[in-house]
């Protein structure tokens, strides 16, 4: 098989039987797992090596040649090799003109390198049809056939039918390949799997703040004050009771942080008359992590619906309960019904089940899959509509449970309100100023400004 | 650049890092959005239009120029203009053959007129490649970079080539092209924003209707009827006793709908002894909700599982509960076990369980990213066989909860029924059917019409 | 219209009004129903048959034709025949030079043929450009139009041309085509719908087994011997006491065989000095199925939060607190709070309750949408930092349930120990190899290992 006709056969799809030899450079842990991939999959692979000895590292079924013999036998070389060595191709620039290579490397931190690794190797190598791939798999997963996560390899480059042959060899191998477009997706790319939940760093560290504010104030009042002053061991509320205190406040003020930025947008903009200026850049960032503090938030209701739920099994429960029965039924009295309790008990609960029920509900659709389903006007209407219904749903239910206690003095300890009442300031905010704007002198011209028009059009430049 | 030379680069996407220039058409507000975030994106981007004036709200980077002038400067066009002007390209056919045209209209209503405006743009403009694009996207969801929602943007076009400019340019602004194929497809691409949740309607309103049936009749009964007779006042009874007896109800019944017109379709067959002939239309749209009605059907299980959970924690069972404790021990007396009682309350709150259980299951797959994981084998089989046991368990769980209490006449208040025997009709008359139609002698003929067998050949025409 | 025009039309994709005339060989059922949908969808449709008699079944507006004068009126030819009458076309061979054939035909059992039926057709007819498509449609759902499991079409084949033609035709039936690659995916296509859950199968087998050996288990020991030593009958047990034990075992139990196989892997590596040898088949096999070993353990653990939560409504329980309350308040005593208790039993629940909120959060990290959505360095993550927080949680729930219990004579009857202690053994066995491995001595060489290092590299070879 001469360079040529590999050339030409590789090009032409239609010998269904027959596969394409690939090139790999490099013998390396990752072009080896690669490399007996690839074999499985039924192509005949060379790598391509400084010393041309065969390691016994190396799959048995392929050859090992030099890179220059190597290249010659392949019409698409996958460059398993580090960045930093990429220059040794220079001198072969020549021979690799119209191949099709494939970078799959990546870097140690995001965006290292002011082009794109993939991009770089277009320039060592004007010729060659570079194309972007492989980069999100590991070997140890190519290796170990657990390729339980994502099956999803992006792919881009400038050359659609180079594109095409790097796609078959993906699909080949089990993998599903993403035509993200041209190279310049590469530094993208290649940022990728480096990320690590980058959207939910600011969500979890607000929550992990608040989580620890509230639980010192919860046991502030809950167990050091009964303590202090009644000398009572409750140490064992910080196990149900206190987290159970956290959760619901959590969920609440985290739910209101999703909903604030949207008034807070809208305030800036009635303000200035146009759309058409910047946000502040804090207000971008927040509002692009909304989604992710709806979940966060969604956690923790979901915390509180369970702690909720296990009450009636607490040992403590059972042992208060049955000790007020046993001394009602030793004075001999029994209590007629008090309805206005059953009606203030029933209500926050009722209103915490259709506000956490709407709450999942959200959730759910903000699955990638249901997302993907709806469109604009039913999305917007899912997470504004419904989203504002649970807010309110779950600040009357917090309002409610309060009920006769917040004004009673028994319930400042220290001078501490209880924390339910601290968890109420962001969310009534929201929904105050949220209900001012609905009025039709500020929704008129919101709505008006947000189609494009502008009360001082010299003002925006 | 002169107007042949950016034709000729514009389709030859080897050249990386020089992005080609795009023109677009009307400097309304989406034109402008969509300009904005293209020129973040690294494109050229001129605008034409009647004033040649640039405009403080035009992004400073873009060029203003007469339509002429600008689609000369591009190989590809975007029509940010309503389809009622249109008309001013005609004169501009000539000039515009060969380019690229974006349609990117939305009308005011579903099937507003009898061809799709990408379809109207073609004829008007024949020599050129329209392609339907960008749709699905607002200005506001552009501007704001708060693309929480679909990320999707539907593209259809005759051209694969211009098609796939449009679909980079698309990548380019961080969105996913789906390619939906020929401009054929551009009508239902123009429907698509204009929907809310079309399939939703109604299961939604049947179980509106439903729920303002069953409420009245539960209020009957339950609260009207002790006030009436015992002057026993039970209103706060609406707020989580008679919720928790319309939600079973109303998944029940909902839950058989989904399976009765797959009942009724088999009945339909086996009279008519074929399958070529049409199902009335009800029938159709019915099963074509199915999936909805079953969803339906699960939010309110899912409430009736809160509702019920919530019952021990509720202010009024813990009085009423330790009332009867209190009751008993004055009078000195303990009741032993009875065994019966035990059976049957565990029985009907494990059948509620695994019913539960399956028709989260039966939820579950049914979201879009799982069901197309499954082939359809596997989709018939859950769907099916778990669904019909759902249901039966569900059945099952409400005549167990029924018990003793069925014949006795002290559930009959004002001769009206207790509300869950009415909820038994629906299920009941599903199983029963279903399982005459399991009998081999019905069974047999209904499988034979399935794979295609007709009873009368000559019936059908 | 003659055949040449024909070929040419089919291949111009710039006719946008006018569609091509697609020929179905065959009139069976399946062939009827593609056709009927293919005609709603706007194509002409031509029949190929033996007999050229309509028949009344075939669409009135289709036209029948033997073979050969049909295969002249369309560019494109879908087979709807079985493999085995495949051979028929090799006289027609000459006319169908250049057509797109579309196998749509499927086996009967998995790898049924040495080559797949496409591949076989392909040899049959050289000259014809073969697409495979369509089977993963029932004839029965493309007549019912209840297509609510999955709309996705896969489709392969050698020519990219001929593959767009199919992939227009199948997005105009509305279904969504997914290219797969080259003809030689057609093999695994072809099984595709043949399968039902083949991973699931042994997650199943294993846990219906456990379920049955605990089940018994625990009859020997909270029924049987309370009825021979006591004469105490808790038959009822049997629907939600013993289920309730047994759910959170086998739940326990899988959990911890997700995480076995990947110490198993560690250790053998270690001893092995090398990643580069296989694993035992065994090992392999569990390895892929742990995704849904998984999902049947957090099966499991909802089973028995559910249980859990329905207790204080049993009507067992509420008669034995009450009957506890009752004999205290008869004896006239009152017990003080124990604070031992109250921490024991707070921490147990509050353990579950965190472990089950981890192991829901993994189970929709594995939704296939969600994990599509995230890098491999999120995945390790969220699967092995999470995942194993989850079993040492749900670990330390049962060991915290079981408390001052272990050492209890008491808890032996017959001596068997507490079923919970047997569900103890194998996630304690992981976590304490998992804990040994994580010793820098132990972990070091492994991390080296995992990246390609080989202690005796000659040993591999």
């Amino acid at each position: 098989m001469n360079k040529n006709s590999s050339n030409i056969m590789a090009l032409a799809p239609n010998t269904p039987n027959k596969k394409e030899t690939v090139c790999i450079f490099g013998t390396g842990d990752f072009g080896r797992a690669l490399g007996h991939k690839i074999i499985q999959a039924g192509y005949p692979v060379v790598f391509g090596s400084r010393s041309t000895q065969t390691s016994s590292l190396i799959p048995k079924d392929a050859e090992v040649l030099s890179h220059a013999e190597a290249a010659q036998k392949a019409a698409i070389i996958i460059m398993a090799i580090q960045r930093q060595h990429y220059n040794f191709l220079t001198p072969l620039a020549e021979m690799l003109h119209g191949k099709v290579l494939v970078d799959v490397s990546n870097n140690l931190k995001i965006n290292q390198y002011p082009e794109s690794n993939a991009e770089y190797l277009a320039q060592l190598v004007p010729g060659a049809k570079v194309v972007k791939a492989f980069n999100t798999v590991s070997a140890w997963a190519l290796q170990s056939g657990t390729l339980d996560a994502s099956r999803q390899v992006f792919v881009c480059g400038d050359d659609m039918g180079a594109k095409q042959m790097v796609m078959d060899i993906v699909r080949a191998l089990g993998l599903t390949p993403l035509d993200q477009g041209s190279l310049l997706a590469a530094q993208e790319i290649e940022n990728y799997p480096l990320q690590l939940f980058p959207m939910w760093k600011f969500p979890i560290l607000l929550s992990l703040g608040l989580t620890t504010f509230f639980f010192f104030y919860c046991l502030t009042r809950d167990v050091i004050y009964p303590y202090v002053y009644e000398n009572k061991d409750f140490s064992f509320f910080i196990v149900i009771s206190i987290p159970n205190r956290i959760c619901p406040i959590l969920a609440l003020i985290l739910l209101a942080l999703v909903y604030f930025p949207g008034v807070l947008a809208a305030i800036i903009q009635l303000y200035r008359g146009t759309k058409y200026l910047r946000f502040p850049d804090w207000l971008d960032k927040w509002m692009l992590c909304r989604k992710q503090l709806g979940l966060v938030a969604l956690a923790f209701a979901s915390l509180h619906v369970l702690y909720t739920l296990v009450i009636p099994i607490r040992s403590f429960v059972r042992w208060r309960i049955s000790s007020q029965i046993i001394s009602q039924a030793l004075n001999n009295k029994t209590e007629p019904l008090n309805t206005t309790n059953a009606w203030l008990s029933d209500s926050y609960l009722a209103l915490g089940i259709l506000g956490f029920f709407l709450f999942v509900l959200l959730g759910i659709t903000s699955l990638p899959s249901v997302s993907n389903n709806v469109n604009w006007r039913e999305f917007r209407f899912v997470q504004s509509k419904l989203g504002y219904l649970t807010l309110i749903l779950c600040t009357a239910h917090t309002l409610v449970y309060g009920g006769k206690r917040f004004l009673s003095p028994l319930s400042y300890r220290w001078y501490l309100p209880n924390a339910y009442m601290l968890s109420l300031i962001v969310p009534c905010i929201v929904l105050v100023v949220k209900f001012v704007l609905v009025f039709p002198c500020l929704d008129k011209p919101l709505t008006r400004i947000r189609q494009g028009w502008e009360r001082n059009p010299q003002y925006s430049e």
